[in-house]
């Protein structure tokens, strides 16, 4: 099959037909092999999040035109022929809507920190994976490489300095690995990352230490490795046993940017991927 | 590990730590490798739908009340300041909010028959299987019971009458097998759906043929079975080869719900669900 059927992108949203689809789970369940190898349990947070809460995580001070939040319908204000008027003309106007408390969140791994919100996480640390889908109102879109909404695996580490940098030390390794396996050349680049305030002392610690480094397939990253400091645990009141906030630090692996990779390297052949991407798997096993 | 502990709903949205994950993970696998092993092919639809799209099915007319959409936010007309702190006060006024195109689908099967649209089925009949965040602006919350955001594994078949008529008769009998290797007990009850058009032939014929049956833990329903007859096709303009429009049926497994119902036939004990979960997938397999 070629790398055009079986991906249907239209304005930002696909859908993967059965062999793109198989290949994202086999994908995936490497990750999360590997993700469980390593000592992390699973969690799966709403795919929804309280606006609220991702303020407090400066989501809307650093990309508030990337953001998607979700409404109910108005339907006594609008009244129900407007309503139908305008689902069928295909837009439901802002007087039609409710206030949106709730966003559909751009990062899989913000669901974790809230969840570890006003929590204790032990002093051997905490090693947390999940999936979730992400979703960025960007201004343009491009296949695979660039969706509105796309799924990442993360691996998300909670604990002592030490920790989290070990954390993307061995998340490293393993990309090192994944991709030698399956004969993928990634290159590895700093990179910067909005997480932080871009005015005070975060800013300043950025330009000294680089926060995130990611893997690129010609140009395209497929995975990153970010380190937070104690940004979240800040924010979201995560102590690390007594000693007062934790750090943390993920590493995120795109699954469409991934089968975009594979499907290019493999000359758009989803069988030899998918077999060479399953010998890997046993290799790495 | 009790049922509450690794269970966290707030304002029918859900947290799963590991247990109850993994417990989802298998669950869905069983689900899943029954329907490949039915023949089924695997799909991966948008998370987010066009609402045009969705208006077509009748969405916006039978549950209005119940839809959730999506919008960007209107940076420009708000401005920054106001956007800042309504993202600090938890909502985005509807001046805040650009119009709603998108839609977060209330049913995972729909994109299924949209991303079908305008195609040809082979007279053999296609059978789809896929796994979608289902999202409902119910008017109220219960626990797993009823979720403002839940996943829904189904299996869709597309053919003639008696090949969806198939469909559900094996999906009635695989859910009697693994019900029966768990030990769960399930009652099949007639129900009714607003699927079609409350006041024309369709409502005729849902009167004379039951168009929905659930499969009940203690009066909740954790997985349905439902035939449409041609709605779908005709809505969608999906042909049977050269016969006209396609016959469809669906089933569907609830997979918060399946957790509920586990996690109280187990006595909250997940340990023992998960054990004896895996042992009805080693059954079936």
């Amino acid at each position: 099959m070629s790398i055009k059927t079986g991906v249907r992108v239209s304005e930002g949203l696909v859908a993967l037909e059965d062999e793109p689809t198989r290949l994202a789970e086999t994908l995936d369940r490497i990750f999360t092999r590997w993700a469980k190898g390593s000592g992390a349990v699973s969690l799966t947070v709403p795919p929804l999040l309280p606006v609220a809460d991702l303020a407090l995580l400066d989501v809307y001070r650093n990309f508030p035109q990337l953001a998607l939040v979700s409404s109910a319908l108005n339907v006594s204000v609008a009244g129900i022929e407007q309503v139908g008027q305008e689902a069928v003309a295909g837009e439901f106007g802002p007087g039609s809507l409710h206030a949106a408390g709730l966003a559909l969140p751009s990062s899989a791994c913000y669901g974790v920190y809230l969840h570890y919100r006003n929590r204790q996480v032990p002093l051997g640390g905490e090693l947390v994976t999940l999936v979730g889908q992400c979703f960025r109102n960007e201004d343009h879109f491009d296949g695979l490489r660039r969706l509105k909404a796309f799924r990442m695996r993360e691996v998300v580490a909670l604990g002592t300095p030490d920790q989290v940098t070990d954390h993307l030390g061995r998340s490293a390794r393993f990309l090192d690995a994944l991709a030698g396996e399956i004969g993928l050349p990634l290159e590895r680049r700093a990179a910067s990352d909005p997480f932080y305030d871009q005015s005070g002392e975060r800013a300043a610690f950025q330009q000294i230490v680089p926060v995130k480094h990611e893997y690129l397939y010609r140009g395209m990253a497929i995975a990153s490795v970010n380190t937070h400091n104690t940004f979240f645990g800040e924010r979201c009141s995560i102590s690390l046993s007594s000693h007062g906030p934790v750090s943390t630090s993920c590493v995120g692996f795109g699954i469409e940017r991934w089968l975009h990779a594979l499907a290019d390297h493999f000359g758009g052949d989803w069988d030899q991927a998918q077999g060479t991407v399953e010998k890997a798997e046993t290799s790495l096993a």
